[in-house]
């Protein structure tokens, strides 16, 4: 029997809304290179979703393509990034941002949240021509440990930057699970006031693929085709990614799926709590890490796909539980029936 | 009234068959950046499709992606390429080549085609180590141009790469035009045996989105995955290309297509002969470049999209007519209709 | 026996003085990295010559690494160079500035020198995001043929730049020589003015290695050392560099080496042609490029060495003979003896 | 009255033999780029003091030039370096390895050695494609904190290299006052054979420039000429660096000079710990890391240069003091002068 997988929300296809309007739509000719009339409108509601008529919209196919081309466009070539040791771009990206000719200053973190004491230490100790020049804060919303960045914190790592002459980039390959947290205080409209470039994961919230760019500084829209393009970003039929986020972003589609799958992690967490069971990072969005005995691991293993995310002591691992819009509560049942025994 | 486009072969979405594919399986869960299930069915398919079962084969979005990781992933940082001065590479791909550090060496040719007396001639002008060492010969089938190659041809190139120690690489963004073609005697097996490299089109035939890398030569398999990720180009759901590229080489639906293309184009370039036009380039794929006096270039503009490829004299210009799988015989007709007056 | 060298104006060492003052001030103490007292004199004095207080004055150790790292500093990724096919960053620098990402857009030309008729042409070719973006013109004065531009001729390139929003770059590795022609018009200060960036060649003009690299331009200045120490080119023992310059800049003596050059330069070429020998490119700095026939070559290569630069026709190929502040009158006597019989 | 200056071994010129050789043979004619008699024989005396024919030697400028060119010259696109937290080319490069692509993973150290657990750990914290490929090791003897490596140290990385299919560099910039210190036991014939590269720095014992990059990897020895020249490294007047590695390894200059700093050093360090004052680091080689009250500090500063390196406590700093060649027991005297008051 098929194991089912809460490794990623990434398992399944597209919600179906994005497939029908695919098939409705497929015959018709259109424009190439993402200047159709779909991805034209895709970008206008998005626009308007951020309350910024000022901001360009571009979509690429994936996280990594949406940060090498960001940092690579914004980036001279001495100058550097700020991000936590467990930022994507730091470890998970096979150098990407690396091959593109620039440094990534890390920084340890307790939960994978910067913040400007972090930050200035940074600067603190580069000081010369002989080091790089920091120039730009990358953060995840959610990050990678699932946590996620109030409106307080980001308006005081925003200020910093602004100080600071730094650029403020956010990495939303999951913003819609941080949005949709319970805790959370952000909406893209502020994030899109206090960040110069950020992007919408499409990729983890519904659709099949699609990262939408959001670029606030109008002194950054500047030629960036020639940037996507440069990176093998521009599609052939960019209809593809513009017709997904005008579905994703049609009745709010996109905030809905992100509900969903914070919902059914919601459901698990609590679930687990009162079954005694500690989380490592604190349980906000649709990642959950929990503590097992690592008998019990081996023994869900048999019936469950997940990634095993660190050692915590001679018995004890950590194991990372994601939930989409896919994720169904009978799935979560099934799942807490077997910690339950 | 909207005006119907020869511009290009990636006017319209994916054939049919593919998206109810993708309907069909998508809520099944799947392993992401395309170890799933249908990616390697892909793979065995299209490895038995070249009659290679050493080959590797890896998929990505689109060709200028295609093109910068072989390129990248082949060459050491001084060596360069060699390209026809119309090579895709050398002009259409906003420097994507030299963005990862690589020189293209030009070669003015006739129809697009590069030949072994062109290549050497290059070897013969890069004597020494203030010049990049040329290690790559780059050709696209069907040219940019439209033209194709024969078996006899890329034998010839391949003895000369094999016997100046350079490395072979197609890029086949329209191969199915090229092996759809009438006065076509290559195959996928032969062109895996004569190459250490070559990528078979999807975008232009049929798919939404997708490339098929075969990589021919072991030494050149290792590790290729690190390069796809680095690059941006191993996507989540991988698995949105697996499932076309299986549905392509089901039942030869990838050949019917481009047959499909290359019919209509021929039903077009026999059409306009009679007429007595005149084509610039050897009308045998799914683009015809077609020579026409200004005035009327401008009347046809009112109901057709196309592009205008390039002046002939102070009276006449040539246009480039692009059909695909979706074109139909009435739009034929009705152009032809045009032009008849 | 040893033969005699016209091969190139980088023979020999430094010019005496050179080394004396090395020699003098060797056990001076001072600060490292090219902010010694010696290195800020040779700014001053070279910023004085080009009537430029507002110039940033650098210093690297040669040709190529000046042009890599002019040109990455002011370009963006997707930004190209245009630059003469005979340029030296487009053959002789082993894709220098390709490793560094950008593209050249090279033009044929008949005397190695662009102007704006070229320039404009390379624009009109690149019109949109799937082509570079042309930004940096390069130029060489004197250029790879000997020849040399005029103050008419660079002003109306300056022209040109500035009209089409390029920035213009002078690779002046032979400054000198092309100062120090007769027919020359051009200054330091003209060329400082014209220009956004420069520099002036001390290797081949009585340095034991060396260029001043003006930057003009406000906006490019910043952050320069960045630059420099990225790629290497901050030598710990800066003061190295600006003794140097300071000699070279101390009583014309840059000038006068360049002077004495051309001068050896003009009593061969007059020789030669009164003894009826053709010029393949106008004879005006300190190369010479001579048609000569291939008996004749090869003769003249048993006493003496040179480069074979071209073949004219079966019989007849040019040579270059290159003269330097080391040149003596004898040296030239000998050598039209030789072309006497 | 101007402070003497401890702050580096490359405040002076160089040695005077080496001045004395350049200007004996200056107006000798030479070929350029490093392919003339000194630079011949100075590549065969370094081979025959590494008593390994089958090394290929190169000179360059700088450390942070041999550092980017040897990296970039071994490393695939997504292949990364192992280096300290403190290693030079991790900090004080300006991203100069980044910006050849390339990622580095540091490692924390107590005294700025790597050793095999260290690496280890790496390796195994980097699983699969989504992670860059550890592939090189670099180290720094001495270190750039004046530890060295023992025999037994590197016979230990050397075999944890291998087995790993790791290559093994060695940062040899101060490789002199490495070799010269007391309690070593390595030589260049065990460097030789136990890395796949290294270099040997001139610039801080006795030159004005240059470093000999050894290869001791035949694979690795291929075309270097074209990475040098590709990075700017190749100067025209090759001979420079040549006479002066000649002078260096003739009747063990180099040695002697070493061995004069760390002379020096130990007459400074033994006086200081007669007088009780503490070392952050062992003193071994040239550079002392001397503990001292932060007013003792400022006192100091007004007679003498030197770096401040890090903070202790709230009235203790660490100061870091270089000894050259050129130190003499005079300026060691009057500095423990006024530390014993």
């Amino acid at each position: 029997m098929k194991k089912y997988s809460f490794k990623n929300d990434y398992s399944e296809g597209a919600h179906p809304d994005i497939l029908t309007k695919l098939v409705a739509v497929n015959l018709e000719q259109n424009i190439g290179y993402g200047e159709d009339v779909y991805t034209n409108q895709a970008k206008e509601f998005i626009k308007t979703a951020c309350s910024n008529q000022d901001a360009a919209v571009h979509f690429v196919s994936g996280g990594t393509q949406a940060n090498l081309i960001v940092i690579s466009a914004l980036l001279k070539p001495y100058e550097s990034v700020i991000a936590a040791e467990t930022g994507h771009v730091a470890v998970h990206e096979t150098g990407a941002i690396e091959s593109t000719g620039h440094k990534i200053n890390t920084v340890k973190t307790k939960n994978g949240k910067l913040n400007s004491d972090a930050i200035l230490a940074v600067l603190a100790a580069h000081i010369d021509e002989h080091m790089v020049k920091p120039k730009l804060v990358y953060i995840s919303n959610s990050t990678e440990l699932g946590t996620i960045y109030s409106k307080q914190e980001l308006e005081a790592i925003a200020k910093t930057c602004k100080a600071n002459d730094l650029l403020l980039f956010m990495d939303g390959a999951r913003l819609g699970a941080a949005l949709a947290a319970k805790t959370n205080d952000l909406t893209l409209a502020i994030i899109s006031k206090l960040t110069d470039v950020f992007y919408i994961g499409g990729t983890k919230n519904g659709a099949l693929l699609g990262e939408a760019i959001v670029i606030n500084y109008p002194a950054l829209q500047e030629n960036f085709r020639f940037s996507l393009k440069q990176r093998g970003a521009l599609l052939a039929k960019g209809r593809l990614l513009g017709i997904q986020f005008l579905t994703l972003f049609t009745d709010d589609l996109f905030f809905e799926l992100a509900k969903q799958a914070n919902h059914t992690a919601e459901l698990l967490a609590n679930e687990l709590a009162v079954l005694g069971y500690d989380f490592y990072y604190e349980a906000v969005s649709n990642q959950l890490f929990l503590v097992l005995p690592n008998e019990l691991i081996a023994e869900l293993a048999k019936s469950y796909d997940f990634h095993i995310w660190e050692v915590v002591d001679e018995t004890h691992s950590v194991i990372r539980l994601v939930t989409s819009w896919a994720t169904t509560t009978e799935q979560i049942d099934g799942f807490v029936e077997r910690l339950r025994c």
